[in-house]
């Protein structure tokens, strides 16, 4: 019997525009509210421009500074300049840098049960903590959806998730994350829905599932969904919002295509090795390695309590000295709570580095440890490199495990630490009403105003690359074989030395894949002619472009010449990425094909204009010409993906169509 | 008359142990106590092993973290990492990232009225507040102190600074200072120490005088020097320490080389237009100004009464949305201190944005502003480009100024932003007891336990360049001609971008001169020959090599193949890095000489050997061998430092004098 009665399946149909509910089928949502950041949000803003929009559609977007904070030299500041003024001109809210992590502060500010939320950012899933359907995804995809067209997903199927039982002390949110990831790794929730339910829920505060729903990222879900309850009407109440409520949950008959079950009284302190978010094991298990760092904060641990729990634990005891305790606070709200509540003092007498609110860290945007030291986060990422050094050796814990490891200068389960110390576990009394602050937002100008507005484009901001349609046959060499979960990151770099130059295409393209081989960039420029960049190949393995949603990541190696990807299998955000900027993403039937395929070896595609047109069989012949070898392939795209990957991507399709 | 029974004559008096007491003559002082940074620190722990040192011989040698701080890539956690197995292996206290500004960090936990102090940073001569005799050096200078051995310098003329009255409201210690430079500009202390007396020190605190000592550095000063009275006591008390208080002052019959007055009621706002700290004129001539950051933080405003002055102002309003408003705590007491009285929550509920203690952007690690925006900024200085923009617009003010104009967005004098919102100026109610932080500091190892300590080198600490001696002849083009007031910065530039390098000379010296001539280190590449660079000459006008401390503005260029620079006059602390690195400062007789050069004339010395003898006359004959021209120049060396410029530099000499 299909899967029927979910709270997943309510909030697809009261915004269902196109398409059917049926898992792989390609439908078309209605967007109520978007969300951008710094890093995704300037090539946003030209997309807008491209597609000539006088002002968005959407009930709330809002623009958040949050990635490009360090400012090492002017690019992050005029970039801020340019952002500000395309929100005043396009009609968007603006957040300054400050004023927090997009996910968090959009929670706390905009956060709105039952609503859909497009954003580019992949933790954007985040929000599902309100009861609202949220979705990260390409900016493109939601500069159409601030334009008010739909966003399009394969519709996932939908996993229920029950939680029963109670947290042991010194266990917490990101224990029962990490513990979904132990179970089904990093590709475990790819094209579907996690929808948390059961009697366990109660415990958990919003900002608790903030912590789980946001991770889902990490497992490669579409989404996560957690009930609209008490919960929720408790933390709207503190945020000054609660008329925003409306009690939203599964029918009581709900029937999942997939079930899991997670009994929080058997959970135990977790954390993942370097480096993948998939490599848990308990703490007690690598207690007593040394550490380098500790870091709480980024958006997989951004609640008020991840932070006055670990003030708690240091307070009147001081951090270990070979220990750099780094504080991220998470929204300018929680600074203020955290401060206001006395906890702020706490972790600066104990040895704490107190930063400005924002992602910092969790991007590569400074707090880059030591090579080769242990470096304790509560982040959602430890990708190889992503800390900013190239022999990182970053850990994924709680606030716990990292405040209570900073005090003993070694990897701790917070649990012997208390036994050891006879300290008692933290009882917090978090304020009832948090500090809000709505001034800090600049909102949109009213419309006759705001079309008066120049943007201001500095030099660094560079436009969007004119893409050529997709010609008939392709022929080029295989110019990078990866393996499996490539990610993001590892595409197209974030970091202190590639993020500020997210505006400037043919700048960022330098950096394209030299995490895994420095020499792409040069080795594609070396195929170009006098017509233009050469074709090339890039073969993946499984779970391709999983982690960030960065469009970069497709339009970077699309400027260098790569017009095809042929890999085992996708994550889905990277997967519309790339049709988005009109590379074709393709897949082996026969996963061992994969094998036979070595880098370098000369790659043919033949007749797409006529394999690609609408109501083909999506199924495509590959010729290895060096080997003389042909491999059967297919591709999932819908009839409009189809036209856009053809026109060189969404913008000049839609030109095209006009 | 001779000057006599002033301070600074009994502070010198106190430690001298070589030379004698007249201006301009080489004296040598016992240094008490040491303070590096880690910018100019990891170069100095490198010269306490070149000199082979067991332990240091001061009372007190402390290493602060506080410039490197954003950890873009590995290198600057390797940097910590080093110089924490540095401290633990020579016996010297570590301060961990975090900690705070070397300058009011070290006032607050090892200032001691009496003592002197050598410093790896211009800004040392902070510590003249508490009665010390306290000298910003060359990274060389502090080793051997440290070491044990005398530090030299040139002995300065006295001039006593005159206070009366009391400041009007609205106007603080800044305006002091910046009235000090409008009258007499950046080279107008050059040689001397500004000591200060008279009715009006009364009103300013310690941490007040610590503004004004500060920025001693701005005006060229060798040192600045406050008597040692209630108000320091009151400070030592604060922090607990009131039993390092001894009363100073001068002789009441004291005499002083030079003497100025300011009556502090006349004062009024001032401000340090782009793009130099002597360019002061009152805020109320630039207001109206567009403003897009504003900055508080700083050794050139570092007390808790200047955060708490910003706090006051911006409390329940909010800063315009144009506008960064960046705090930058100067030390974790006084973030806590800060924060205990309720002014951070102030700060963060306008719109602040909180940053951890340290230096940031005041030596260009982050908080660029966007090109041509104007950003207010209480630091004390604003050369070109030193913010991390190039074509930036820096201006220096006090808290007040920079904290309104943040609220309004244009540069505005407190006072008229206060009538049109009728706004009473802050009153503050201080904390009398600082919250005291000794855990903090790791202190020395015991010598049985450091003799076991090894260095933890990374890959990025690349040694002590070998320096050659210096030849009899020196031939070679002139490669750079600059102007008037050249400083440091623009010689070997900090930043986001080169201050990591600080370790790493080769690697560094690819950014010298860069900020004049972006050609200049290919050029001296150029130069090179299979024996090594090629020599070469730069002339300098008035007060070369002004600003930060940094030895590496000597080293850099040396290793490039400068041997000699001929300028009209040097400001103090280069002059001795370059004789320190075997680079010869000379003079010209005839200031009118430096006009008949060209850049890329060929220069020529001759009979080095025998004319830098000890005891010869300190002239030479520099022939201009493309013009076929003789000028006449000449030197201050001593007979000590003609050996050493004559070896290759201090370790050169050193290790050859056995």
């Amino acid at each position: 019997m299909p899967s029927h009665g979910t709270l997943a399946h309510r909030l697809i149909a009261d915004h269902l525009v196109e398409g059917r509910m049926e898992p792989g089928q390609e439908i078309g949502l209605r967007i109520d509210q978007t969300l951008t950041q710094d890093a995704t949000g300037t090539l946003v803003m030209q997309e807008l421009e491209a597609l000539r929009l006088d002002r968005v559609r959407t009930e709330v977007s809002v623009q958040y500074v949050d990635h490009n904070l360090l400012q090492a030299d002017e690019r992050n500041a005029e970039d801020h300049a340019f952002l500000r003024s395309a929100c005043r001109r396009f009609g968007i809210w603006y957040s300054k840098p400050g004023n927090g992590v997009s996910h968090p502060t959009h929670m706390q500010r905009f956060g709105v049960p039952g609503r859909t939320l497009a954003g580019s950012d992949s933790h954007t899933c985040a929000a599902g903590s309100l009861g609202m359907l949220a979705l990260g995804t390409g900016g493109l995809e939601v500069a159409l959806a601030m334009a008010g067209r739909p966003l399009y997903v394969t519709m996932p199927e939908i996993w229920g998730i029950r939680l029963t039982g109670r947290l042991p002390e010194w266990v917490s949110a990101k224990d029962v994350v990490l513990e979904l990831l132990r179970r089904h790794g990093v590709k475990g929730a790819v094209n579907r829905i996690l929808e948390y339910h059961g009697p366990g829920l109660e415990q958990l505060t919003a900002m608790d599932r903030h912590v789980i729903a946001n991770m889902g990222a990490e497992l490669g879900a579409t989404a996560s969904v957690f009930p609209a309850d008490a919960a929720v009407r408790d933390f709207l109440r503190a945020e000054d919002r609660e008329d925003a409520f409306r009690e939203l949950s599964a029918e009581p008959d709900a029937d999942y295509d997939l079930t899991d079950e997670i009994d929080l009284a058997a959970l135990e302190p977790l954390i993942a090795r370097p480096t993948s978010p998939g490599n848990v094991v308990p703490v007690r298990e690598v207690a007593g390695e040394p550490v380098g760092q500790a870091v709480i904060g980024s958006s997989a641990n951004p609640g008020l309590r991840d932070f006055a729990v670990a003030a708690a634990i240091v307070a009147g005891r001081q951090t270990d000295s070979a220990v750099s305790f780094d504080i991220n606070p998470t929204s300018r709200e929680i600074l203020a709570d955290l401060t206001r509540m006395g906890a702020t003092f706490d972790l600066i007498a104990a040895g704490a580095r107190i930063h400005q609110a924002g992602c910092l860290g969790c991007i590569g945007m400074g707090q880059a440890p030591a090579p080769g030291r242990n470096s304790l986060r509560t982040f959602p990422r430890n990708f190889p490199g992503r800390s900013g050094t190239e022999q990182d050796a970053v850990w994924l814990c709680s606030p716990e495990t990292a405040a209570v490891s900073a005090l003993t200068g070694e990897i701790t389960d917070p649990r012997d630490w208390a036994a050891k110390e006879a300290a008692p576990p933290p009882r917090l009394r978090l304020p009832e009403r948090a500090s809000v602050n709505r001034a800090m937002l600049e909102p949109p100008l009213p419309p006759e105003q705001a079309a008066r507005i120049t943007l201001e484009r500095g030099p660094n901001i560079s436009g969007l690359p004119d893409l050529d349609p997709l010609p008939d046959a392709l022929e080029g060499p295989v110019l990078l074989k990866c393996g499996d979960n490539v990610s993001t990151d590892e595409i197209s770099p974030a970091g202190a030395k590639a993020l500020p130059y997210r505006s400037n295409i043919p700048k960022l393209a330098e950096f394209t894949f030299t995490r895994i081989d420095p020499d792409y960039p040069r080795r594609a420029a070396d195929l170009a002619t006098d017509s233009g960049p050469g074709h090339h190949f890039v073969v993946g393995g499984e779970n391709y472009g999983q982690g960030s949603s960065r469009e970069h990541a497709a339009i970077t190696p699309r400027h260098l010449g790569l017009h095809a990807v042929v890999a085992k299998s996708y994550a889905r955000i990277h997967w519309q990425n790339l049709t988005n900027f009109g590379v074709l993403p393709l897949e082996f039937d026969d996963p061992a094909d994969y094998d036979r395929i070595d880098a370098d070896d000369r790659l043919r595609l033949e007749n797409l204009h006529t394999d690609l047109a609408p109501g083909a069989e999506p199924r495509l012949r590959l010729h290895n010409t060096t080997k003389d070898e042909t491999y059967e392939i297919h591709h999932h795209l819908s009839d409009g993906r189809r036209r856009t990957v053809l026109a060189g991507g969404t913008i000049a399709a839609l030109a095209g169509a006009g």
